[in-house]
């Protein structure tokens, strides 16, 4: 079995949105602090990796919502590095309240890049065996989202800003979540909330560089495309439920 | 004397910038979540002032900057409403390390408005005197940003954001800092750190609404005005030195 690794956070308001719940931008910072605070716990944390030349990067997650956290609420991340093979690691969170009621669930798959080539490298026995994840032959896959096949989605433009980088030097996965969901009126916002998300992302986007963020609704499923330079950046496909 | 309150916070990786300091934008949040945390221990928290169709707006920060916090560092901020006469409260803010270095030093202008017409009300004394602030004729004055005077400064455009929106319906007053430091280039953001800001608010932004960030360059200093709809909505100066 897998390591198994808990924290706690209680959500601040600057980490809402205007219904005070959680943003899913937040969620997926706090999935990542969670993530890196095991490999802290383990020895192995991203600076530590980082002389190494290397440094996880999350390729797809699925994400299952109950609940989606509120603002002020305390909420426990549980995370384990489930399973592994030579090239990807399978990772999971769970988001449960303080009577210990699962908010959000979420699998998640991650490459190790060199940090010079931004190539996926393969996974070096000594980084990933702390985890005690099953090595599997035949990784789960996780959905995968679907494609905008109409010509009538909705696009919008964005210039990538100094705050959308982080420490790495590239767009922080989270701000793709910002713009997808920005693709949506406030009015379909203030109605609806996500219930099952699906994000893959595709390309890194660049400091200065020009995206848009593309929407196709279909009902109660909205399907997102972020590009750049004519290159398919992210995509995702959200689920949403009335509130 | 004014009533202190100190809470903690552990800045994390998500609240930094591509050097691992902590934003101008999410300093300025967390000294509001130190505010509100004295505001609730005080019985007076924005729930309670919304219920009496009210609540606190900051119109102007004068912002001393010994050291900018850095992701992972745990920070003790103090706050106390020291100063208040009938249309003005003045609060202070000391942000210490935690050896009780002072890093940063805020001085604030807050004013009461109600939330129907966004107009300023006189301070109602059960709202104020928990803080026990001295009551003055003469508010201490801030200092003033200056003026943008040329006409080479720079400008970019913004469209405000679904995640630019807070709670309260209204563009978070971190969010200009984002848009006024953007207007920077990555050069000049890794070469200098802010040592001094000044900051007004003037007019409120909204969903929806595009906005103008203009910046001037002299030497060390920057002027930062945001426009929409051809009205000041902030302006801000910002001393910098060398890192």
């Amino acid at each position: 079995m897998a390591k198994k690794f808990t924290s706690e956070h209680t959500v601040l308001y600057y980490e809402g949105d205007v219904t005070n719940h959680v943003t899913i931008a937040m969620l997926l910072n706090m999935l990542i602090l969670n993530s890196e605070e095991q490999n802290i716990n383990l020895g192995i944390d991203h600076h530590t990796l980082a002389e190494q030349g290397v440094g996880w990067v999350v390729t797809s997650y699925d994400i299952q919502i109950n609940k989606l956290p509120k603002v002020d609420q305390t909420i426990k991340i549980t995370t384990s590095g489930t399973y592994r093979n030579k090239m990807f690691a399978y990772r999971e969170f769970w988001v449960r309240d303080s009577q210990d009621n699962l908010l959000v669930k979420v699998n998640s798959i991650w490459v190790l890049i060199n940090e010079e080539t931004r190539k996926v490298t393969r996974l070096p026995e000594e980084i990933v065996a702390p985890y005690e994840s099953e090595v599997v032959k035949k990784m789960p896959k996780l959905p995968r989202p679907n494609k905008i096949l109409t010509e009538q989605a909705n696009s919008k433009k964005y210039q990538v800003r100094y705050s959308d980088i982080d420490f790495n030097g590239h767009v922080n996965n989270s701000k793709y979540l910002d713009w997808m969901i920005d693709g949506l009126s406030m009015e379909f916002l203030l109605k609806n909330q996500p219930s099952k998300i699906a994000i893959r992302f595709e390309n890194e986007v660049k400091y200065g560089q020009l995206v848009t963020s593309e929407v196709e609704i279909n009902d109660n499923v909205t399907n997102h495309e972020i590009l750049s330079n004519g290159n398919l950046s992210a995509s995702a496909t959200i689920e949403w439920k009335n509130n």
